[in-house]
């Protein structure tokens, strides 16, 4: 099924290494730090609404997360939040950038298993000296022939990536927990994809049923079940 | 003398459109935000000192660069700044997020003069999602090959670009306002560039008598001023 690859892309956050359950758990902080205002439900939802309004503006990444959040917590707290507590929201954001690596199960065995047959890229969203950081942290850099951080994964963006390494649809394919933004779009230009789910997904990359339509793609439990179709 | 050249990058802001002077300006509003508690010359020092200190947290960018202004404002305030204030910080970042483009003299006809005959690409620091808007609002993409957004405009980033695009130093000329990022990076490699001075350079950006260490570059006093060597 996957006879002519040659390129093959791999997501990094929650493909890779932990991400996403340090957003939640900083909203759990959030939540408590604002618990005097509102409550935790509310909180959740009105975070969710400013960091989709703002998304366009700031992009993915942590600095806009915290940009977001402070934007909340004077909303929610009618421009009565302290400002010892405005400084423990940038603080959270600084530990989300300072935190350590954490990657996951057979994530190395699988790469260098898989460098020596083909070409891999890392095809990641979020702020670029962010993903560089976590990229060399991973100490995985070696195994990668270059890093493209999107600003989106769409379609375009994808084609964009197919133009640059100069190969046809039929010769990528990209590994990712997203079915959003790792698995839809490239189903739709023809490309290859297998899922890797991973237990937690922003709302913001959850798709429906009918968002799927039908789409060709192989789910693995982990991300070494890959190798027996390589 | 650039009889050799393949490729010309472009440095983007203050190269071809108008951006540290926002910056400057943002500067200003910050101080008289400020001005009940610090000098502006207190203030001024006090930033720059705090952008610094988070550059490698943040890296380059207007996102980082508000979240360094609330730290700062919070901690020249003692934390008293009012809730009311802080939100104006955030505007302060969305109005030069969302500021209209200005392209500098001459660009869209050099552009079009140098893309008939050579390749060109767009090398630019700060963040992704903010950098692809300028070049879309610019309406400059059709010039470029593509664009690289790049964390840090030092040697390894330059060599990474050349391999990437698989040609040597002597076939590469950067164009930019930037003698430490654009200019004096270039000719360590072997590389040719041409100094475009811009007249607003952030303090971090400017260099020594003493680093320039004798460098063997062009300097023209605007963009349409390249094409004659050309």
């Amino acid at each position: 099924m996957y006879r002519n690859i040659k390129v093959i892309a791999f997501d990094a956050d929650d493909t890779l290494w932990v991400n996403e359950p340090y957003f939640r758990e900083t909203e759990e902080e959030f939540a408590k730090l604002l618990s005097g205002f509102e409550t935790k439900n509310k909180i959740d939802q009105e975070l969710f609404k400013k960091e989709i309004a703002n998304l366009s503006l700031y992009g993915y990444g942590i600095k806009g997360f915290v940009l977001s959040m402070i934007e909340c917590a004077l909303e929610l707290s009618n421009y009565t939040l302290s400002g010892k507590d405005i400084e423990k929201i940038l603080d959270f954001g600084k530990g989300m950038l300072n935190h350590p690596i954490e990657l996951l199960d057979d994530v190395e065995m699988v790469l260098e298993s898989l460098s020596s047959k083909y070409r891999l890229i890392l095809a990641t969203k979020g702020d670029l000296v962010d993903q560089e950081r976590k990229l060399e942290k991973s100490k995985l850099g070696k195994y990668f022939h270059h890093i493209e951080v999107m600003s989106e994964k769409k379609i375009e963006d994808y084609q964009n990536i197919l133009s640059n390494l100069d190969i046809k649809p039929s010769e990528f394919l990209m590994v990712g927990n997203s079915l959003k933004s790792d698995i839809l779009p490239l189903i739709k230009i023809g490309a290859s994809a297998i899922h890797v789910p991973y237990h937690t997904t922003w709302v913001h990359e959850q798709v429906t049923i009918e968002e799927q339509n039908n789409a060709e793609y192989r789910t693995v439990n982990t991300l070494k079940d890959i190798l027996p179709h390589l």
